[in-house]
């Protein structure tokens, strides 16, 4: 089993696979992945992952049977399970937690090599409505308190198979950089009773200078400090504080949206490593009940995704720091961005 | 001239190299670098560098020629310049600083192919003797709050330049990670009155489990939380909250601890990529001074230095949560490390 710890000094939590327990002779840093052996996501090798936990299927079809257009696996080799022992311990000034919560792939077509840039949007709809069902499911556990949504992309970006998919990872903690975003907004609330992500997104639609696009109530901005070369937010103009409660309607908006980001994306940087991340509101039902929190979060918080393309080498610096050298302009990155071709 | 921009949301400052501006095509992921060409940081190439700032010479010999043992120069490619206008602007919700700072590059050796783990002694010593004289002179001036030193060892680790080399980058704020750390210590120093870094190495050296190896008044942990396979913790175990602080004849102890413990992880993950990084005191005379931040510093802070070898690629669940999976536990890593060869 695995353990979540805690370190005071960094106010970090770490997942530890303690049983796995990868020796030296694993971590050879060089290791090729072999894309070319039989594909366990693809159509027809259902019965080499373990049981699907959730899927879109054709009417009449089995579970782990083909017939699927997007399919919901647990990890074979999940950092945290569902079955893990509750338990909660300190260890001298240390803490630890085992290791309960979620690990899924979330296998984006039964095709092997079309990326999510150039699905139909309808397909596009489907994952994120997988995601969505996922974050709803999840959330009804009050042990769980964050579900963490998030995609890589290429070998580069921590992709170990080629076939698309995404990752879930459910929590029993909130994660170092959520809690401090959601800190940030709610003491701009409390002071203002203005969400801060939607004055970001104000201030950036009215200036202009990193807007990459905006279309049918979504918008794609260069951040300001942007810490890497091309890094794309994307969220909805209008306020909303969880993807949980994104309806069907505007899903079906943002498959287009997210579609075209992506593209300009892969059309500007030639199909670049990249990960995203899926920023949204903790289980504001899970118990304990932390003090007021989350009293004001439907207010004060803002889903989004970040898109984080990697083409530079992170260094000793930024790990050292927790702040970045970007060596590339977000209003450059935007004027690229802003007239690549999306088909 | 770059700038320094700060992200209101993630509460954490990014350096924007604004004039360089990389464009996409300057982007490619998989640019090989290219070693073989004639190395600026190899003696005799002295002119093909800016001049130099600080050097261990012998004597007699002149600035910019040959017969250094340790040579401090500009960084050819500054992310932040000592001559920079001193400009701090708010931009709307965000906030900007000019890039005044400075970027130094320390050329440990005149030897090309030799790492600081097989240099001798005395060398490292100079090395670290170099650290301690840049560090005082740097805190001279009030407008510098910190400066971060750091050393990427191998081309996945960030390494540009083969020839062995540390860097420097003096900075106008106090990078996130290390606010965070500072902030833990001073919570723990205004409840108990004691270090909260001496705490944790009493407690792990009394564990046992996790002490790589402890020797002539330093410590090497595998920390309870890494967040990467054989991360090593580095430190003296009396008290000292400043690495500028460090006498000679410390600093001596120090550079045969820090190349043993060095040695270990070369032969026990095959000269792995690797970066550390020095963690020691803000410039506590910096202007102007902020309310009673660092009133208790010298007492609360304690100096150390992070070595993460690069083994695993990081997802993009690390970037998007601030936590990490780590596959390998700190107890092994301990086992191996202390069982090391160090010849």
């Amino acid at each position: 089993m695995s353990e979540l710890r805690y370190d005071p000094l960094q106010k970090r939590w770490v997942i530890i696979a303690t049983e796995r327990g990868t020796r030296p002779s694993d971590l050879d840093p060089s290791t090729k992945y072999d894309h070319m052996k039989v594909c366990s996501f693809c159509e027809g090798n259902e019965a080499r992952t373990p049981p699907e936990i959730w899927a879109i299927r054709d009417p009449g079809t089995l579970p782990d049977s083909p017939g699927w257009k997007v399919r919901v696996i647990p990890n074979k080799y999940p950092a945290l399970i569902v079955e893990a022992e509750e338990k909660r311990l300190g260890v001298g000034y240390y803490d630890m937690i085992g290791g309960k919560g979620a690990h899924e792939v979330i296998i984006e077509t039964p095709q092997h090599n079309v990326g999510l840039a150039d699905l139909p949007p309808e397909q596009v709809k489907l994952v994120l409505l997988a995601y969505r069902e996922r974050l709803r499911e999840l959330y009804k556990n009050p042990r769980l308190k964050y579900v963490l949504i998030f995609k890589n992309h290429g070998i580069r970006a921590g992709a170990s198979l080629a076939h698309p998919h995404s990752q879930l990872i459910a929590t029993p903690i909130v994660p170092r950089n959520v809690n401090m975003k959601l800190t940030a907004s709610k003491q701009h609330y409390d002071e203002k009773e203005r969400c801060l992500i939607c004055d970001l997104i104000r201030q950036d639609m009215d200036a202009k200078t990193r807007v990459i696009h905006s279309e049918n109530g979504f918008v794609a901005i260069a951040p300001y400090a942007s810490r890497f070369p091309f890094e794309v937010f994307i969220a909805p103009i209008a306020h909303n504080y969880s993807f949980a409660e994104v309806v069907d309607e505007e899903l079906e908006r943002f498959s287009h949206f997210l579609k075209n980001i992506l593209l300009r994306l892969k059309n500007v940087l030639k199909d670049p490593p990249f990960n995203y991340v899926l920023n949204t509101s903790p289980n504001i039902e899970a118990e304990p009940k932390f003090s007021d929190q989350w009293v004001t979060i439907k207010h004060d918080y803002h889903w989004h995704i970040e898109v984080i393309p990697r083409l530079v080498r992170i260094a000793g610096f930024e790990w050292g720091s927790g702040f970045y050298i970007n060596p590339s302009t977000p209003e450059m990155a935007t004027r690229y961005l802003r007239e690549a071709k999306v088909e």
